[in-house]
């Protein structure tokens, strides 16, 4: 079982950086460019997501739904969100009526 | 304290869905389409999170990127794998040296 | 020679579709729906332009890039604008210093 | 009457661009980068393009458009292709049957 709290670790870390110096990191630097710098990470890590897809590269899809993911936590931390918003959505989800609730919702 | 068991039963369920006839659910309907399908709608939640960001809404944000994350996990059982795979990618990068493990590669 | 001003003609009946009742066509329907909604085929269509250019498929890529060219002439004219404002635009990098303006610019 | 013939000679001189050395100039060396590092600025161009729409900024919105069709120009060339045949398969739509031989299709 692989330790599931490593979301919320880095979440949290992910709020310490929005302190912290530009300079200090790669994240506090995205931090100070703002919000547009941080949503063209999180469009440019989906590109890079399905350009490992069509490769059909396992370890590029790993690595780079791991970008994704991470570039989107800090698009959450930008806002004062975290993980656990998008864990509860998705327990919201389950908890309604199964990961379906999406499918009439989407498809409607 | 949320429950990050989620991601686990998600993906279970997930895979569940990949021998299901596609007109069982929005989910297996999805597979049944293929991985350019299922690419496409990770375009289109990135795109969402982004139009969700610009326009601040919180709610809207968790929203979208609940729905990003749902298609990545979909991308992922399409191939074999799961969000322990991205978990543990995560956790490997805070293990060596942090996240800004990320900053030395990308920046480069 | 390929006839360029379909761009023109193209602009033309795209802004007249903009009165035009949501039913009678694609386009009216999409103006309907609204900018969020153009920006979202914006978005599809770069992904599938990518998907298509990963395949390495000739036709394909003319095809999706046509399409993406198309939705985003749709965009041009949910804000009043024509391709004859981006033509401007290509030609004004070209006249102050060729095409290689971009790069200045975007390596900076 | 804007001078439609800039997408004509943009795209030979992107032709050109592609036997140059890398360090020559901006698109000398993207090509360079390759297919994926192409496609990867088109689904960047794309995001920014909805951003400025986002702002709602009509000087962004033509200068994301533009960058946007010129990458895919780009892109063609990366495949031996060129404008010409992104018009030619715009203007063979409107020769069949409208704009609206797209509706048919999408919606389908």
């Amino acid at each position: 079982m692989i330790d599931a709290e490593i979301l919320q670790r880095l979440s949290a870390t992910l709020v310490e950086r929005k302190s912290a110096p530009p300079e200090s990191s790669y994240v506090a630097k995205l931090y100070s460019k703002g919000t547009d710098a941080i949503c063209k990470k999180v469009a440019e890590e989906a590109a890079e997501t399905i350009m490992a897809a069509k490769d059909g590269d396992l370890r590029h899809i790993v690595y780079e739904v791991s970008d994704l993911w991470f570039h989107s936590m800090i698009l959450l931390a930008q806002f004062g969100l975290s993980t656990d918003d998008v864990l509860a959505e998705l327990r919201r989800r389950e908890g309604i009526s199964g990961i379906d609730e999406k499918a009439a919702r989407v498809e409607k």
